[in-house]
């Protein structure tokens, strides 16, 4: 192999600029060259595909976003879209890629790999930390940081006005975000997918509180929890206890944003020099995750189709944490 | 005066517990007694007063919120519930007021004194800083620094998936944090109550900007400008270029949170120092403030009747620096 | 076990809060009393000892430092320091002890259990990683975010000047702290006392990256290293390459303050519980740690005894990622 | 007047290249053409002068240090330098230029005006605040900011620990930067050079505290302290008060980088599109600068010259806060 192309791609994440770095430098260190692919699967359709030296990635470690960029690329999805991209990678004689993404990203690298034999060897960037394969994604502690610096800031209102506040961070379809949050951040409840408590066990739990002389109270949602969003829970939750003085706060987009952690930085750097290594060890469709701190390659259709499952303990710690 | 009170009253601010702290060594400085009348009027009626020393104020310069806690209280817009305060004063032997807060603050303050003869000195504590009598109100600089990093978090998305960000900030009647968040974060419109632009501007403004190759936007939104909130004013937007990524995002409550920054301690701990001097010399009604970096006692009704005009030069910066 | 005992002793981490916190909690959660005792074993033996309840450790989960403050005590190396600590812990009916700190804090508590048979439950709270039976210690993660975010700074400046700059972080005897750093900071050079570099090694560094038009240089050096602290280093290294604007500066104390991260959070929050928890079923004489995201509990002998490697692979990468 | 250059000068300051991006812009607003200049007067004279435009200076709004870098020039002290940076201006046809920086930097301007006719405005760039004609200098507020989260970290151990930290500060020749580190970290003595304490007020003050059964303390140093830098003095204090447990931290070079503040982004986008505008209404040897929120130019020989002086009232309120 001798060139190869790097691109990110599904929503950004705190970490993926340290993830591109790693990649260019590491195929320098090995005597390969490498091309950068803007916007994802979109921009390798349109030959958006720019090479890359040291220099490209000076000072982009620390830098939230991506400055690959990323975007969804419908076209890509068909056979056609497909077609114009392999013209593309051989017209720039790039033999192989790696993938900065998510689940949707692997998806669409391994159709691309089984009908045109360009292999990806993929790393795992988002924040939702929702890919079997690894025990943290890129983004993922930055992610949980930013939310609880919100959260932090929230509980000092909330403390001043004895109010309970309905504080909802991103998970859609996992607790990992809202999880660290309530345990970091003091919450009294914490609301995930995976588990689903009644919005009465919710109204228990306060008026319960209530009665031991409690007057502000955080609860914590991630976005996705059965009955509903914060919004909804607060609704239903003020309806059976009127004279609360209940707030709703949604972190939303911040979450995304922001230099990446310590932890991401150094996340990034060993999985963006680990594709790039197993790229060249002949891997492909596999990603590049740290499981137990050591190196692992699961194939992407173990990332796809296994569910990563949170620590059933991290319950139980809320419920003690708010004795 | 032998023994004052002090108070926050209405939102939290950050730096109020810096202007307690202020207000407490100032008097002990003085060598006067100082009771802490906790959750602002309401704890004054139910007489929750408590002495406090200078340890009591220790270690909480840097604490967002306030000590004293903050509530509305209804009884006290009653006559009978300010007979209650008053007596509470005097089974307390209080015989001057520090109140922390904003307009409403200092017009209950007023009338009190109207009716009791209870002198009070005021000191501006609001995030808004929508005050006469002070160009800046305890907790301004910190909102203001809050909202605009997560501006620069949510640009790093903005700028990575070519997205348009509508982001709403503080200010329901006032563009005092919309101005500096558009000019410091980089923002191409902002939208302001004191000044109303159309919807059409905004997206004639925006056409514009994407035939020039333009691809990411910021748009900040005072949550009271009268074209809408962020919400609808990104709909409308969203209907007339349908083609436009647009998100929105409410910046929400972690505006009030946090610890205050190093002006806002000053800040606090400059006026702390002057309203306890102030009621010392004999002022009431007063609000203590700086003005041009002078101190200046300007008179309740004042404060509370005329507006603050916002430059008119800092809109056409915004203008100038998003060619 | 009706009755225990928390403090906290050596050098004081973010996070050890959140951690007597979950000990508080856990304790009252399963019906046992805690009492904290102040300034680790100095405070025991002059029975400094005050009963906690849920409301004693409210809102410090997010506060640096330790509310039980901290020191280190003479006394308590004699026996008959020990005889009137444990003649306190009788007086107040203290069965069980939480230890929260480092190697020399264990060792005390396992003399201690030897010679009057009070059991203890370690917890890791160092900001220096060096403990054997977890993989992480309370503080660390915080620790590092803190260095990097002064070595994020300080980069501004070392480019725009075409500066080098020499920054020692905290380390005596181990990496930890200084390799994420340079990894996370990009650094050039990262110098720690488990792989010694010469100095001249250094300097061939720096003078080949000078030939490839390098202009600004960040070398990171643990304060233990060998070949001397960053003053000595860069001294030694101007005298080589006087052409070469190079400067020093040590990040000091800042590193061990300041808000714990999420990741402090939680496993601070783990291993108080664990810490309790471990105590009611009989343990002693063992530290909580967390081991490839499990819990174990490790004999404090071996904790003190064996040294904890850092992972070889981390030296390499510092060297890929500077090409 | 047809194009103008930019450039900075002097130690690098947090807003600088938000200062950069207003002049580009306004003069691109205004028809001007613009150049930067890269390292100052060395880039000036080695003609290292690239055009500059909208693009440019995007997403740099929110960096600390300056993309047109810093650099010390001695040849520019010399006549042959000044006309060979004279010459190169031709070359480019730059007929105006616009320098971002401290007295160093207007010095030479002045004298480049009075021998070559190139009329300069200036902006004032250094976290220092001591030049005489605006209220604040770009970079200041942020360094100050940076310096107290420092100083938050710090007190953590100083509490945790019963210590007493000798911290120091930037500010050679003022306190500007000392002083509201004092009054916002809780400090109870500041030393600087505008108002000399002699060491033995220092040891009595602290004695006297103690007395008071004070435990921790904060003393902050301004590096020119005449009584010697923050080692020296806790030196002699530890000699005065061996049982004092005294620690230094230098708080160095972070305070000169990160992402300018709220205020300093504000100021520099104001000072930016002045110092542009002066341009063009013919003004030069002058410097924009912000005095009572007014715009207003001084000569450049006046801010040289003059002294800006502390507020006094500042130094009391340390004394009335540690009460």
């Amino acid at each position: 192999m001798k060139r190869i192309g790097v691109f990110t791609s599904g929503g950004d994440a705190p970490g993926m600029n340290a993830a591109v770095r790693a990649v260019v430098r590491t195929a320098l260190y090995h005597g390969i060259e490498v091309y950068g692919i803007m916007r994802g699967y979109s921009g390798m359709i349109k030959g958006e595909i720019v090479k890359l030296d040291s220099t490209s990635v000076a000072n982009i470690v620390q830098r939230g976003g991506t400055i690959l960029k990323s975007a969804r690329s419908q076209r890509f999805t068909t056979k056609e879209g497909r077609q114009e991209a392999f013209d593309q990678l051989v017209n720039h004689r790039i033999e192989g890629l790696v993938a900065i993404g998510g689940n949707g990203t692997f998806t669409g690298a391994e159709l691309f790999e089984r009908e045109f034999g360009i292999p990806t060897v993929g790393a795992p960037g988002t924040i939702d930390n929702d890919l079997y394969g690894t025990d943290y994604t890129i983004g993922y502690d930055t992610a949980v940081n930013t939310a609880l610096d919100a959260i932090d800031k929230i509980r000092d209102t909330a403390d001043s006005h004895d109010r309970a506040f309905f504080v909802e961070v991103m998970g859609r379809d996992s607790g990992y975000i809202a999880i660290p949050c309530a345990i970091g951040g003091g919450a009294e409840i914490v609301l995930v997918p995976e588990q689903v408590q009644s919005i009465d066990t919710v109204i228990e739990t306060l008026q319960v509180a209530r009665k031991r002389q409690k007057s502000s109270f955080l609860i914590i949602v991630a976005e996705g929890d059965e009955e509903g969003n914060a919004t909804t829970i607060a609704a239903k939750v003020k309806e059976a206890i009127p004279e609360m003085d209940a707030r709703v706060t949604v972190i939303g987009h911040i979450q995304r944003g922001g230099a990446p952690s310590a932890a991401d930085r150094l996340l990034a750097s060993q999985i963006g020099i680990a594709a790039v290594e197993g790229l060249l060890n002949g891997m492909r469709n596999v990603m590049a995750g740290i499981v137990d701190r050591k190196l692992v390659y699961t194939p992407f259709q173990e990332c796809i189709s296994r569910k990563k499952m949170i620590n059933q303990g991290f319950m139980r710690m809320v419920e003690i944490l708010s004795v």
